[in-house]
């Protein structure tokens, strides 16, 4: 019954993986399974998701990058309408790539999924006039528990792709917001 | 930490509910948990879904009247674009409004979300010239065990919106498909 397309470690980091639904289109649109616990099992995920959440944000909108400290978070995560460019770090202090970033576009058009483990931190860059993001999480939400990452942490060194002006060669990290405000200017793709 | 309104046995009918989140709206665009386990646990609903699926639609598709015979589904539905008028019928036997049906306009701009307990047909009329349907379910897909009933069987007498032509009042309810390939012609809203 296997329905689902799995790239594990994606970027050599391991636990990271793109996940890809099959899509069954007829004269009516389309009809996909956006998650099976069935399959994610037989793939080697045993996740219990708990919540899930959408946001919906304008182009240039850097949501992130974030996670949670005591109350980690496993993410699933998807565009349901529009483009963003998503981004895993990982956080996780035992491993070999402590430190490293992954990046994948998400799109409602390639239906791709994105899996992060608990460890990393978060994000994402609206690279449409629009996007409405999805995801499940397996944990609930803990205000009190947050943690921020600055999205040009030179140390990371993150390529967001089609930010205009002197991003990301010269940009001075603490000049740009940590907090939710980031909004980033786009050139055409 | 409840983000929920929730109007119960709606219709009359126990059981079915309507279920609207709190949306954060902010100058980004917004955020909502559209599902908690939680908050629905605190609200009377301890149900395990395993699978979520999305489809998408053209304007006049009617998807079902389905139910699942001996794997009966628990479902959540809601629509992430467009408009959709949905329709739950009671199939449960030892139901006092057996045979009665319940529908309402779910929107991705009202964000509201239908909740059919097992025991009960379900389908949806597509309002808008597209639309996108999110839904989670209790149990797997069989599709050995899939029951369908006709959108205009007579004895139900479901009143859908908007559909023109001598629909519904003189209908032959045998001269509409039961399949899925039912398309209806909607007048202008
Ligand atoms: C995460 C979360 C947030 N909220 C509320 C708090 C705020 O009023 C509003 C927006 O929350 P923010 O934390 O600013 O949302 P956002 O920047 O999109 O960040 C979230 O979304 C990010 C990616 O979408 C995740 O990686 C973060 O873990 C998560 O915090 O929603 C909830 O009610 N429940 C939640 O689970
Ligand atoms: C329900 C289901 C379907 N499929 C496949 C089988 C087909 O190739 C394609 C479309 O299936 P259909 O059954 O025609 O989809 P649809 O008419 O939208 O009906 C579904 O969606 C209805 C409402 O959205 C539900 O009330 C029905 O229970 C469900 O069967 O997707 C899956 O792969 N997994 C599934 O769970």
């Amino acid at each position: 019954m296997g329905q689902i397309k799995v790239e594990k470690n994606v970027g050599g980091i391991e636990g990271l993986a793109v996940i890809t639904p099959t899509v069954h289109g007829d004269d009516r649109g389309y009809f996909m399974e956006t998650y099976n616990e069935n399959d994610m099992k037989e793939a080697g995920f045993d996740i219990n998701f708990v919540q899930d959440n959408q946001s919906s944000s304008t182009k240039g909108v850097l949501r992130g990058l974030h996670f949670q400290k005591h109350f980690p978070q496993c993410k699933l995560v998807r565009a349901v309408r529009g483009d963003v460019f998503d981004v895993a770090v990982d956080l996780r202090s035992d491993s070999k790539t402590y430190g490293k970033w992954y990046g994948v576009e998400l799109t409602a058009e390639n239906k791709k999924q994105f899996l992060i483990p608990e460890g990393f931190a978060h994000g994402f860059l609206v690279l449409s006039d629009e996007a409405e993001f999805c995801y499940k999480v397996n944990d609930f939400w803990h205000p009190n528990d947050e943690g921020g990452m600055a999205w040009n942490d030179p140390e990371i060194g993150i390529k967001w792709p089609h930010v205009t002006g002197s991003y990301p060669g010269n940009a001075d990290a603490s000049g740009y917001a940590l907090d939710d405000g980031t909004k980033l200017t786009l050139s055409d793709r």
